[in-house]
């Protein structure tokens, strides 16, 4: 049976990467040898390097002065990184879900957050002001768990940091408008064990704290990302699902075909009779789709869920602090696999008819 | 032509180890997807993560009362993470290389150091006293650019913490006599991206400061490392490395192949005119052998570089700090490629008579 990775993290990749990454375990760049057993400083691994740094930048269209890092312990290290390389005495976070929520908790070693909130997880807050004062903003820009996600960029004086872990390369942005942009590679880049770092070079210094030296963002940009041994099959892979994008349409491709797969589910969602969306409209993110089933339907949520394993559907069951269904729909997601879900939402329903 | 693999890390993992990493990346565990592309919190690699635990303590003889930890950074990362998490004041460590020197670095940051030191890199400090007040003992168990081993464990009533990069499970070790056992995975036990940290659990807890939840191993032992979504490719390998060890003698029948190909290439280096080895006999490591050509024949350095490349030697350039060669001759690396480098110094040392 056909299986439909729906997985939030990690994720689906394209096949080509898999099959990519698995001949270079077994012969990588012609040397004869593994990827897994190869120096890190060898040639042909540091042309990888090399090679996945330019591409980062080139799909992102980036401007000068950045600097590209693959780093080990994921988006979660990276929660403390931001504050212990940037915060002075006041950071201003959205909180906008557990993750964000995470990295608020990190930044308050360091000093004070301001922190924006909607009423709930379920809905973005907008229009807020932010104190001039702050070192920095930060926000997640997709939030995995409860669904929601900011399509625009934020246009502030002073420096914004984002966490894209779960919706980098899905859709344009004005890299100039960001100080840092960071996330775990594991949603739509690459198997765990890397995260990636874009940082604009400038920005750092301005803090008097002692910072060990791998939490220093300085140090790994000093040697290029290769300061210490980095994860070198999470890079490769990463590099050869940018490979893909570039061939599929750079990051204009994947917008669109992001934007055809979530409005598709999004359209069953709120046209089927059992089901209902648990984010408010405007708000909905296009790489995890939340629904539950409305609530006098709450009964079959678990033969949905049975049913829809049966069929093949990977990974749908909405995280433990929301409940009901999430489909993640990751830029290496077929349009198939959703369109295998829409049909499986519709025949449940006429099942119940 | 036969590759032999000496690279000094990422190095040489068993063939089957990359066989079966290969493979789940198209199929994990009969699952229908890849190793590359699953959720960390599904039942099958929840599986691999337990018995990758379980079997480190099985094959260490671990006693109760320890966690086994696979965590992102390597191990620079744990450089800091050491004396953030066991530092109130003071520590010893013993200053043996270039890794040793870096630990030191980090552990300044957070109080003082007594640094124990042999004359040069190329002997070890032995018979030293520790001051009885410091709050743990900190020692590289071997030097992977110097090329210099401890053989035995320290004894010592304070917590006794090492850098086990580059030997672990290469020989015996009395787990009992330590607190924690750390090091970067990527030189004998998998690829690049994960460290290893074996830790007693009650030796934390005794320092006042805030410490960052990623850089708490409090945090990753009560989580049963899965606080955050760990390198789940490097740890599958790690666990495949395990099953060979365990497969071919445990860690006695590593101990017992890898003193048979150092004792070769340590004879052959002793009994060549053209080569010598740069660290006294008795500090010697069984892992990476280090030599040069003697004074006198200085000049064909590079031309014995060149042959041994000619002839399939991967790796062997010592490093930059060290000169001469180096060869990594690590658990997976087969008896004949020590014989073959042997042959190449011998062939040479014929060319030249």
């Amino acid at each position: 049976m056909k299986k439909h990775n729906f997985y939030a993290g990690p994720s689906i990749l394209p096949d080509v990467v898999i099959e990519e990454t698995a001949k270079a375990l077994h012969n990588f760049a012609g040397t004869g040898i593994s990827l897994a057993s190869i120096s890190h400083r060898s040639k042909e691994f540091d042309k990888v390097m090399i090679d996945a740094q330019d591409l980062f930048k080139e799909l992102l269209n980036v401007p000068e002065g950045y600097s590209v890092l693959f780093l080990g312990g994921g988006a979660s290290l990276q929660f403390a990184m931001v504050p212990f390389n940037l915060m002075n005495k006041k950071a201003v976070y959205t909180n906008t879900g557990t993750w964000a929520s995470n990295a608020i908790k990190e930044a308050k070693l360091f000093g004070e957050v301001v922190e924006i909130k909607a009423k709930d997880y379920f809905s973005l807050p907008k229009g807020f002001d932010v104190p001039s004062d702050a070192d920095y903003f930060h926000f997640t820009s997709n939030n995995t768990i409860f669904g929601t996600q900011y399509k625009q960029d934020f246009d502030l004086n002073m420096p914004v940091v984002a966490d894209m872990s779960s919706d980098i390369f899905s859709r344009r942005i004005d890299v100039s408008k960001y100080d840092i942009i960071y996330g775990g590679a594991q949603k739509n880049l690459a198997p765990s064990g890397v995260a990636f770092v874009l940082i604009k070079n400038d920005i750092l210094g301005k803090v008097d704290r002692k910072i060990p030296t791998m939490l220093n963002y300085q140090t790994h940009i000093n040697k290029g990302s290769m300061f210490n041994t980095p994860p070198v099959v999470p890079i490769f892979a990463a590099y050869q699902t940018m490979l893909w994008i570039k061939a599929n349409g750079g990051v204009a491709g994947m917008e669109k075909i992001v934007a055809e797969k979530a409005e598709l589910l999004y359209n069953e969602i709120d046209r089927n009779s059992l089901f209902v969306g648990t984010v408010a409209k405007e708000d909905r993110s296009s790489m995890n789709i939340c629904f539950v089933m409305k609530e006098e339907y709450k009964e079959f949520e678990a033969e949905f869920a049975s049913y829809a394993s049966e069929r093949g559907m990977l990974g749908i069951k909405g995280h433990r602090s929301v409940g009901g269904f999430r489909a993640s729909t990751y830029n290496a997601l077929p349009l198939e696999s959703v369109k295998a879900l829409v049909s499986c939402m519709q025949d449940f329903e006429n099942l119940k008819k």
